[in-house]
């Protein structure tokens, strides 16, 4: 048998001793797998933008990975904890909406609300969930257990309701979704729906600031030009080549991208 | 046999090849150890720090996990380093104090001053003990090595001597230990140390700003509300609801909390 | 087989979901490698900064590990990815200078250019080589793939011309090349080239600072005094006892130190 993965996503700060606590619950129960952490750098509370962390990172994972992702504002009130089978991945995750980008593309084949404590910590804090629900369920699911055991089928999961791109003849209007550590802008504008576009000439305008064209790699365009692209996620990116577009713009997650053509 | 597993706390820096180096030279001797971060953004030579963090992550882990913490303004001088095992765990440290927060609740069992050469690199340099001794003897012992192998019996270990504590009637002195990335202050104030008020009303103050009893979870008050609560690892915490108590109270380590009923 | 090592060095930024990617991809490939982040802190697109921190860790590491490095502002142009083998380590990286200071010392005994996409992702994105082109090219060589069958032998390695050290009668003109967590500055001045001092006392010279004789270790003079020593990769390093040199001194990578004796 390969060895099993588990991932993890949350918004507890890269060197959050928080972190390594869920680790050795983890690996006091199930000593071989393998550990991979996915960021801990998501915006604190932010459930939107570890959503989007979770489903570009976890896509790309073998089939029957387990994904913790723990962006928990309601840790300790009846916000349930679920198990979801999502293609070939497998998340747990609390049911407040972080699994949204993950099934927007396709529905869970099996979703289960955690209420079985038989595979809990014996002791659940009010405020830590992470390592006392979600690491040792887990765990035990890298060994074998199968979820069904977890407790019962969740009908419906928290899907979000976030501002939705908008198209309109010529134009559709997105937003900042997040941006990386060279300052590149990622945006809610997919590919696909730049096939609108036809292949022709588009603008794209953020601010005061616009750009003409879709280039395909940064170094296409001379230094300090702001650039659009479509980026290895397949979602609009606004960069500045050798420099950051985030500090050209003074852009924010949030902030209004109308493309044009 | 379970794979090893030996963890690294150092105040190195997220993203320093220090770090890199002393898992290249624990992989050296043996590939097949599992190596687990618990954090490298210890403050900078900040001992109590540190061992607020090691303490902290290490309890979580399996029996026998080989805890190397390295905070060491002293490297170079004749500052010992030891092996101790306290309770299930084992740990390599500088004998600094590092260790006070694990010995606090339980003394060592067994506890070696590390002089034996002939399990560390063969050429030690005089800043960086961490990769030279204490990376290759936590590999040897990984392997199965006896520590009494590692060196001497080192008699008593180094015990710092933090501000402490103080219990009055109805009033208790401590002070914020650290802050996470929610910006919640932890404090120094036990879970233990409150039941002395029997289930009263407390009021914990810190600058100018005062909470009003204790709350379970992070969500049972509005917004924006300052709130105390028994964190994770069972200390009186200070947090703002879906916000930074750090921020709000501008309180750092070292700052006074008082807590009365 | 003892168990394969793959080393991740980028400038993706701690805690970007890209570098979990690119881990995704490695252990869909092979579940059973160990993958070690050497670190992903390198000052965006800043090759020598990238460089230097691949050098220091990556000769730590045991025969055979597989370091992969993407430092790539000219990723999607027609600069070439190479693997090379440099002493008992072997190197994936854009052929853009990444593997100047491992070369420094040492020539491949086995370059090629990695041209066969069979060990490729069959989708290539144009903006992230390092998921579709060096993390899949990794995992292969990792299960044993000979490198022979990546690509062509690819004649010259890309080598830059930095500014070098200067070396005059008792004197020698280096740069802080980065900085540490500490706030120690590392230089590009080499414990070989100060041997011509001839064991005399030295002063280094940074902006309007210096210092006096090499200490050994940092605890050898009192707190706030910079001191210059010889550092754990065997470097001369100003640093300030229980502080900062880069405050002190408010140097920045590029700044000149000028030792004499």
């Amino acid at each position: 048998m390969p060895r099993s993965i588990i991932t993890l996503t949350t918004d507890f700060g890269a060197g959050s001793s928080y972190v390594a606590q869920m680790k050795g619950v983890i690996l006091s129960l199930n000593p071989e797998v393998t550990i991979v952490d996915v960021t801990h750098s998501v915006l604190p509370h932010d459930i939107r933008h570890g959503g989007r962390a979770l489903e570009d990172a976890s896509r790309w994972f073998p089939e029957g990975t387990i994904h913790v992702a723990v962006v928990d504002p309601g840790v300790g009130t009846d916000r349930r904890i679920i198990y979801a089978r999502v293609g070939k991945q497998r998340y747990i995750a609390p049911d407040n909406g972080l699994l949204g980008a993950v099934v927007a593309n396709e529905q869970p084949s099996e979703l289960i609300s955690l209420t079985n404590r038989e595979f809990w910590l014996s002791d659940v804090s009010a405020t830590f969930h992470g390592r006392d629900i979600m690491a040792p369920v887990a765990a035990y699911l890298s060994l074998g257990l199968e979820a069904d055991k977890l407790g019962e089928p969740a009908g419906e999961i928290v899907t979000p309701v976030w501002p939705e791109v908008q198209g309109h003849a010529r134009r559709i209007e997105g937003m900042v979704v997040s941006f990386d550590a060279f300052g590149n802008l990622i945006t809610d504008i997919t590919a696909e729906m730049l096939k609108a576009a036809g292949g022709r000439r588009i603008t794209a305008r953020c601010g005061n600031h616009e750009t003409r064209g879709l280039v395909r790699t940064y170094a296409e365009r001379p230094p300090q030009t702001l650039i659009a692209l479509i980026g290895s996620s397949r979602m609009l990116e606004l960069a500045v080549v050798n420099g950051s577009a985030a500090k050209k713009i003074s852009a924010v997650p949030g902030d209004k991208v109308i493309v044009t053509w």
